[in-house]
């Protein structure tokens, strides 16, 4: 996996995205994976809306997410995004957060999704949008 | 206005609500109004699902809120909500929102609604759902 | 396990918890699960904020979520939370998520945690806590 | 007022921001205008955190926002912010919120801040910072 080529999204940490202890709260991150992967999307040319517009849309059905170490108050954070598998039904994306000016990982996710139909039912994706997201897998 | 015998909704403050200041933050709030109002509805018999299944919505056009003292992780909140004005077009909700046990005011606020209907239009509430709110409201 | 005999806590979809589907944000569930643990540990006897007096937390070091079905608007959701590993430095909390009335599951989740003392350093639980945390334990 | 001449700070909607209407929900609004306060004080050389380090903070002690028309998924909002009333206890800052691309009104919102100390408690602040808040003062 070359993390280092693939997407940088960067945000920074709020008082609204932190807890009494000063670091941002766990859950909150998985807000920050969404806008990740949602300008990982855009920047390779298909926005997320626009496969929402072809009827489809890419629901979360598993995440996991592990805290290595606290991101903090006014902390900027880079998360670097890779699409690692790929079928017709599924994809999975997984991602590491940094904190600018700091080589230690602070926390790494995946997220699972699959494709459904503007009826939620799941489908295979059409070739077209199976074939965009072949080009973006990395392993 | 008799605030004593209006509704009351009760939440308790997470690490979700909370900010580093060990406070709830201060946009959390609306969400928790959004609960006490809609539990009001629903003890009332309307259910704003069911206003919704009816083709109505009551966005939130304006919201003021004023912080008098802050609430504190796992403090429990006590919230009033009154109708205070009402026409065919807009109705004004307000609340006091307490810390059990504490006699002393934290938060008051107000949101101001309008009715649109399905496609997002405002329009005139229905005479039953007018009617419905009418005896809601408390001057 | 025994999921029948644990703990049951319930909350309600509201506006601020679901998405442009019409659905539980995922990332939201994490906030429902704080709620469902601290009110455990209260109803056990040891609110979460006592363990924090006593100069203690227990930080999310690991989050997995899987999503089976949808929790739609306004639906009640009743979250089961069981305390499934321990050891001195660490446990694990498994959680079930269904709506009032429909026997399907929607959500099953895991969060680990450690013990860290006021300085956010991981340590071992004092007896009296570890004991505590024992008596919770199903298997 | 010049509003041109403020500070912009430019966000995204996210699913995590939207509600079942396809619409941002009105409470998430405010914690945009507080990443579009914090970065304005950054831009001017006065970081917040920096301020927290001095031994002061600026709480919200009111909000008012009034909703316009709505910002939906994925439209990339345009907020400018003005500090518009200072005196040595209080200021008072006025957002107004544009989708990019559309010259008409979304929000506009005004929030209501005091000093106080490292303690919680309203003092005046020290020449220095009040000296960097004049500046910003437009009228």
């Amino acid at each position: 996996m070359d993390w280092n080529q693939t997407h940088h999204y960067t945000t920074r940490a709020r008082y609204a995205d932190t807890d009494p202890m000063g670091v941002v709260y766990h859950g909150r991150y998985l807000e920050w994976f969404e806008a990740a992967r949602t300008e990982m999307l855009r920047d390779h040319g298909l926005p997320y809306k626009d496969l929402e517009n072809q009827g489809f849309s890419l629901p979360v059905i598993k995440v996991c997410c592990r805290y290595h170490k606290p991101v903090r108050y006014d902390d900027q954070a880079v998360i670097q995004t890779l699409l690692t598998e790929l079928n017709p039904l599924k994809l999975k994306l997984e991602y590491r957060l940094f904190v600018k000016g700091d080589p230690s990982l602070r926390v790494e996710a995946a997220t699972w999704h699959c494709f459904v139909n503007s009826q939620g039912r799941p489908v295979r994706a059409p070739k077209a949008i199976h074939h965009f997201f072949t080009q973006l897998v990395k392993t």
